[in-house]
């Protein structure tokens, strides 16, 4: 693809017009959305907002005038983007809380069913937390096992079967559908992290059947750092499990202030502590964006990003990890590369950022809401550039940071 | 006290420059700083400084730049506040969160000990998350009893003592070194809740021996609505208690994306998810103000603050439900009467902001850095109206909100 190419594709985007939507910095290729979504222009009013004006100015009132109600009301606007009902989504504390009150739950849901099987390689902190949660429940274990193994490994033991949707490294991505079924075929629930999906990729947790889900609040759906996370529970379930993280905004009456805990109806027995104001108040200016996207629109231009991106390492010999069939992939794509570290350094110092995921994965986010064709090329250009003058190698860019 | 004492006392007070760091509402006198603390003038420039220079430009980098460090230094803030070590204190997730954590963890320490006791009528989430926490630890069970039956509730199968220093409705405050004493004598550990200690009364945890405490960054310490909690480990206790929220910030090497999970050392083995960037800099705002802050004189005028109030109080012939020993209370005062909840709202119309805990109590937080004298004499002479002229028996002050 020529810059020519690139431009005249541009030029013809329907999505073009969300590009204006983020205060992109100048001079940066940003493809990292996937790690961290970038700012949206609405973000900083809304926050000001939540601060000077509902914190500031009224105070405690505010509690009454929209605070208490936001996990709900922002659990409902993320629910369409995962083909979830309004009230099977709700906001709370960060993937890894949900992870842990999800897998005790689904533990605790049959005493015969003691294990839950997950893929070795899935995202770390799925893996550690289910360590805990197994934990918490006498007799149970994880077995994580290699990802061809997964199929073999659901048994009459097995209580819940924990997977990533989209894989954080390669971009692998499951089939909905067909997993959950195998799942429930073996008689276990099963539990989506959708941190890569939401917003990325097509989801349809009802279509497939699916009982639980999480996802991040940071990445795709422009939520800001360490954005509130969400957290599905399919209606049949929501009258049977019980959330271990019993706090008092879960509790049915908190401000009653009995001393037993009795769960709240419906999503809000998840919650836990007070919610988040501020990070939800930034987490819903990024939600509100999708309210107006064509979906179809941004997983047919991520597919194109793709190609394009794909080609570029094809051209440059570059070992490509993720599956080139859309429908098998999540949005960002990953080269293997001895020194890929010291690449995402390098293209880091010329303004393209990708970031690196230990041992040897160069990673770019491909996120159609704000990037354009031209800048697959530029990033392309760039990359080019490093390769062919080995000017990546130098000592600089291979001094390791406390994060990539 | 009449209007003229309570200029001349504002006039005289060293701590009255600490008034103008905050942006309080015109014509309102803000007495519930104990639920949630107004804002500090300095919280809407650094959020904007994160929201639109570190997250809107420098985006990933970043977590390089301040943000993987903010739960630790934050939490080094606030140790001089509660009298640990720099290194004992960290920022994270809610009060409840942390809770949970660290009775799980000191369920664990001894199997022999099974038993958490704690007080009846303690702020609700921290028994609803014992239940939760006991539900996690083979055999273990909550034993919450009156305050009067605590001490013959410790024994030999006690594992965890968990108090909350000062109570949340009649500012009754435990004292710390003797019931630290008396755990450690039966072989307990010790958690205090310092949710409405911290920035509110002198907190001793090192000098007391104590081994573990949690506490809320909205009240006292200003950090804003939902804003992060703080969790204390006694440095003896930090390499041999385990978080069950076995999250990747809590681990050793978390971007070496590891299968298993290996605790980090320190106190950042209690984190879990990732870091809430935007409330953390908004309670780090709150935070620093501490740091200029000459605390003995805030707990003197906390004293006459309240002495002024009980003595209104008296002399309208409210029952004060709050210790009038400044050593064995808080930095509020509570009244009981059997229409609190009307009064409360009757007061907020008309611009005196104190709180309604259910069923009876009308509370009045007494926060010295922006509270004057002047204000206390003034919220007395409309809680005076109001009672001689009845008028908060209007049917519109008896509708309950969600929220109090």
């Amino acid at each position: 693809m020529t810059p020519d190419d690139a431009r005249a594709l541009d030029a013809s985007d329907p999505l073009r017009g969300f590009r204006d939507r983020f205060a992109l910095p100048e001079g940066v290729i940003y493809l990292d959305g996937n790690s961290l979504g970038p700012l949206p222009r609405t973000s900083s009013p809304a926050l000001s907002d939540a601060i000077e004006r509902q914190w500031g100015q009224r105070l405690i009132r505010s509690w009454n005038e929209g605070w208490i109600e936001a996990p709900r009301r922002i659990g409902a606007k993320i629910a369409p983007l995962i083909g979830a009902g309004a009230d099977e989504v709700i906001v709370a504390d960060s993937t890894s809380a949900n992870l842990f009150r999800l897998i005790v739950a689904a533990l605790r849901l049959d005493p015969s069913r003691t294990t839950v099987v997950s893929e070795l390689g899935n995202f770390p902190t799925d893996l550690h937390i289910a360590e805990g949660a197994v934990g918490c429940v006498p007799g149970a274990t994880l077995k994580a096992v290699p990802r061809e193994s997964i199929g073999e490994a659901l048994g009459n033991d097995t209580a819940l079967l924990l997977l990533t949707h989209v894989h954080y490294k390669t971009a692998e991505r499951f089939d909905m559908a067909a997993w959950t079924a195998r799942a429930h075929a073996a008689g276990a629930l099963v539990l989506w992290d959708l941190s890569h999906s939401a917003g990325a990729v097509p989801v349809d947790l009802n279509g497939a059947g699916a009982d639980l889900a999480v996802g991040c609040g940071y990445k795709y759906l422009n939520g800001g750092p360490g954005a509130p996370a969400f957290l599905h529970v399919n209606r049949k379930w929501q009258e049977k499990l019980a959330n271990p993280l019993s706090g008092w905004m879960g509790h049915a009456a908190p401000f009653l202030f009995e001393d037993g805990y009795r769960p709240a109806s419906g999503m809000t027995r998840w919650l836990t502590g007070t919610p988040p104001i501020l990070g939800l108040a930034a987490l819903e200016a990024g939600v509100d964006i999708w309210s107006d996207v064509p979906a179809d629109q941004v997983w047919a231009k991520s597919a194109a990003l793709f190609d394009a991106f794909a080609a570029i390492g094809d051209d440059l010999g570059l070992e490509c990890v993720s599956p080139r069939d859309p429908a098998r992939r999540g949005s960002h794509i990953s080269f293997r590369h001895p020194q890929a570290y010291a690449l995402c350094q390098a293209l880091i110092a010329r303004g393209v950022i990708g970031d690196f995921r230990d041992p040897d994965i160069l990673r770019f986010g491909l996120t159609p809401l704000y990037l354009g064709f031209e800048d697959i090329v530029h990033a392309g250009e760039k990359l080019r550039d490093l390769l062919e003058t080995g000017s990546y190698l130098d000592p600089a860019f291979s001094k390791r940071n406390a994060v990539t």
